[in-house]
């Protein structure tokens, strides 16, 4: 019964390293993994909050500088956990020194890194934290979508609003500076939008987009827009703000289809809304469901049925996948060459914005090295 | 296609007055009725406030002695819209004349007086507006109980909450006293809850209920409420009051059974909640019934698919079926017989309230006359 | 108290004529208005149509050329409730006869038409049944707009989708061609929305839209997807669908500004969403705002505090607002020229669908001779 | 920065040992806390379920015979999460060996035991997981109320219902056997209820209870209903049922005072409903607070605003402020005399059900040498 050992190094000590960190510690808790997790070393550059974090989550050692750690033989897995510029060169290094690499989204803060990152870790196990895809409720609408039971979709909408940037406290912090984050509520809160579209509703063929950005200063965008077509026909909008006051963290999407609808919200997680088109006219319904069932995507994981989860579950659940993925030695998505589609849209998006023109997602060059 | 023609005249010049002049003025828009409906008199002893009804709903004539409105050879139909203490000498008084007799509820303020007025109309088409058993979500709800939809019935529970009592405005009008009122909220709120209760969920066998007076010197109930076993095997609960701060007219019903769940609620009125338990696990869910679709009740009556009724809806559509039930000569609901067991049931609440102790509702003595 | 009488000609026998008919049965009755309204005329071309519902409402006469209707002496008012591209002729004509014209959404079929429309009504009382601007919970919305209560606008979001294009039953009526209609969802569906917005937010500058056709062999949109550009700084995305399964007659709006949110659902229409982040950190909060207060838009118009409205009554409110505003020569809105504006905004959308471009709505080429 | 080791034994290796499991793993995550946390030993009868468990959460030891575990001198604390009946004699062994104690809800299977426990316990510190207790929402709850935001309090309602008896394969689980459990849904659901109720609105002066058993052999309650006054001049209804099909965890409560009034449901447990009636007329509304934010109680603990907590979170908040409150020698509740209070009332509902009639919770004998 004794597992193989996995020891981790976490490159990161804010927030989303918190997040990590316990789906770290967790994991094992609520999956049936084949390894022995240790949470080796946690490496940042402000020392206090590294000791805080570090000690917090009971890393073993502490480290400031991501190159030494990389370097180490006894690190199976890089967590990439650092504001966006700096994925690149910590995944590249780390898929080079023969680490398995998790890293946050969005994977990249421009296309060109994400194609590196991509080709980097072409032979090694890579993750990317589009943790909403492991949502109970996201899996039961990707079942019911590929069981058919919405039909031919028409519309795709989502909605990703929170109110951050309107708060003048936010507008210091990275996630404000092109520099070092690249792009604003497009990187940040689109992507996650996007990322949901293409698992759910596939490839999206062309759009029209703007950007804009309220605050006199910032070099970012503040809220991004757009109109799509989706390569199954259906047609779709997009709206990411840090600007949607009232709204502290709300990620929505929908798809309308020829036999129903289904409509997920964030801030209501536990649950899937579901419209079947093909009952009898007088009980068709909006369905509001509990994705908490042990019929229902990892119902038998955590607790009993009515009994919900929060938001550290699906970066638990991520990570369970990711693990067994790897000794299965099996596909885990969403991976580094999902996330590089993602960030092929966003650039898609600047174009389109860039040159109020409709961009075709496919004419966007792509490295001929990077075989998909 | 010229029709019969039917004179009406209404008794009282008050809010709910109001209400019903509407339902005359809009029941023919509605509904195919075989009568021509004729607003002929209005009656009240307010001068003023009998002028503006008068003239706002279009009465030919205006009267302030009801007596001499019951005693005319050409009215066909008398509708009591007074209080409550006078119901019932003006429905024994019209029946008496052989009109046909429409009375708000609660019937009136005694079980005794009731039971007269019941015994009075015995012969003669006679309503009670208890409107809220036409809300067509309601009405899907019967037929989904008569459909064994939701199975064996386990639980009833209602709320009819307003904020009325604690409205020092509101401490002087008729409904806060005891001698033009009978009861509170017990006669004003309740009654609507047993109603809905007795028609969807059928006789309450016994019950144990508290009668509560917030306000110092008043003497009627602010509140009341109630346990009680219905004859089905199911038990329930009541409340109702005039001191819910927060809810301007909060009616509610809920039915938990073997194979499924509905709700209600008045200020979702055209909603009705449905959860089939019978459905495969992973998609049992409450669904929220937009009821307003061509195959609902009243569909074809109203509006459009998704155009919502409001509160005078059902007021028509109760005038709508008695008329077409006394051209029919076919029995209607909610009758005079039908409220005397509602007021059997307050007579019965107020019995346990005073003597603290659970009372059988079929212990509470009936006049042998009324055959039932 | 004898009032001037207003004789009304209605034009078209249709759904919308039923909901116009009502609003003049019922106006009296909730608004003091200075006419005695006299329902003269109803004009169809199809005669059983046409009797059903002349008979219905209680026209006095039947009439199938609605050029003899326009022509006549005793005609106050025409009101037209047919097709889309039969607005204009008949507008045209009744204001040359001089007659106070009422005319359903969308304006006309064509921006050219609008255009002379516009024109021909500049001296006379006109209005457009825009009749969602009159929901208490929108007038509301615009009051707190108004006072500044959600500070300076940064998004504008609308959607208005029903499910009727996927209903192979619907696809004959004239809303599915171009040569009746004019244009598809954008006409019925985005009308409104538009109408709404320049309303509550204010000018459009340009927009980027998408006109889409699901089904194989119609030539109008079955969907309309907008981003916009407001004059106030704002931005916008607007949706229309006909293929929006799942939704009966969904149309939604949200707003977000410095200091708070607004949101509406005319499926919920008696509410108004209403998120103050003005307040306390941990008091703020959406409040769901039951708009059928006293203190409220038309709440002394209608019935009492708690008691819902349904999709008639802002149609009523509207009749009743126009009418006072002809008595007392006060500007009306929405007129013609708002209706234009909403035409204007249209065109735009056509010509960005078809160029794949932004357009700016302001290079819309306007006839000269309307002065705005 | 050494922490006192602080020695955990776990009594029970079921349902609600893992989630006890999972607060003692998570609480040093998330609160400040001065020990340093050893999950010792785990103790149970079933051996396949224990050594799942104890691994699962990696427990140092496992034991089969808790009277082994308590004698022990290396534990520190004995966390007592076996079915009801077994409760008092643990409890007692483990106050008499000066253990601290931890007790899941409610406290014992009859008032006797529950008394014997509570003095056992006197000089010791000791909890018990009424864990809802923590939901920031209704810490928020608590709050509002101190601070007098509703004023004072009319009415109070609870429900707490499931589905799980109205399902034959849950019959034969200690939950439903009076030897094992005590009571039904009485011990089960209404503990819950009544402990909230007890924290936010005070003491229960008397009741009129009906227990309810629909499943033919089983010998506790399936549902308890109860009408109730409190000690503060308001009135309460509470139903708890195992037959609530439709609703798989509905644990809610209202409470309406003179100036507002507050809800929850465990469903949306991230959120406080909140309706202010001192607020002008036209702004009162239910507003629904998101209670996720750094303002909010244990707002600083967990995630970001706008991120929601699950299930497991109130127990570790249960936790966290017991371990401190235990370094500060400062109270902590609910403790065991809490929990003896909610047993009194259990017992005047049964004593209540048993007679049909009302009894004083007053007058429920209690043990002289239980101070209070």
């Amino acid at each position: 019964m004794s597992k193989a050992k996995f020891n981790v190094a976490m490159i990161g000590s804010g927030f989303i390293a918190n997040v990590h960190s316990n789906a770290f510690r967790q994991v094992g808790h609520f999956f049936d993994i084949p390894y022995n997790i240790c949470c080796k070393v946690i490496c940042g550059r402000n020392r206090a909050k590294l000791e805080k974090t570090g000690f917090r989550w009971g890393w073993s050692e502490l480290e400031t500088d991501w190159q030494r750690v990389v370097a180490r033989n006894d690190i199976d897995a890089v967590d990439i956990a650092v504001p966006n510029a700096l994925h690149s060169a910590i995944a590249i290094a780390a898929a080079e020194a023969g680490k398995i690499v998790l890293c946050e989204k969005p994977l990249a803060s421009s296309l060109e890194e994400a194609e590196k990152m991509t080709k980097a870790v072409r032979r090694i196990p890579n993750a990317v934290w589009f943790n909403y895809r492991r949502i109970p409720a996201v899996v039961l609408a990707k079942q019911l979508i590929t069981e058919g039971r919405i039909g031919q979709a028409f519309h795709y909408r989502a909605l990703y609003l929170n109110q951050s940037g309107n708060d003048p406290s936010k507008g210091n912090t990275w996630r404000y500076k092109r520099s070092e984050a690249g792009m604003g509520a497009a990187g940040d809160l689109l992507s996650h939008s996007l990322d949901l579209a293409l698992y759910l509703n596939g490839a999206i063929r062309d759009l029209s987009a703007m950007m804009h950005t309220f605050a006199p200063h910032r070099d970012v965008d503040d809220a991004t827009l757009l109109l799509s077509r989706f390569a199954n026909g259906s047609i779709g909008t997009f709206e990411a703000s840090r600007y949607g006051v009232g709204c502290q963290n709300r990620n929505t999407f929908e798809v309308n289809g020829s036999k129903g609808m289904l409509g997920f919200a964030l801030d209501d997680m536990n649950q899937l809304d579901f419209f079947d088109a093909t009952e009898p006219a007088n009980l068709q319904a909006g369905r509001r469901i509990a994705v908490t069932g042990l019929d229902h995507p990892y119902g038998k994981n955590f607790w009993k049925p009515g009994h919900v989860l929060g938001y550290e579950h699906p970066f638990i659940a991520t990570l369970g996948d990711f693990l067994n993925s790897i000794a299965q030695q099996e596909p885990f998505h969403a991976n580094f060459e999902d996330a590089l589609v993602v960030q092929r849209v966003l650039h898609a998006v600047e174009r389109s914005s860039a040159s109020r023109a409709w961009v075709n997602v496919d004419e966007i060059p792509t490295q001929p090295t990077i075989k998909r």
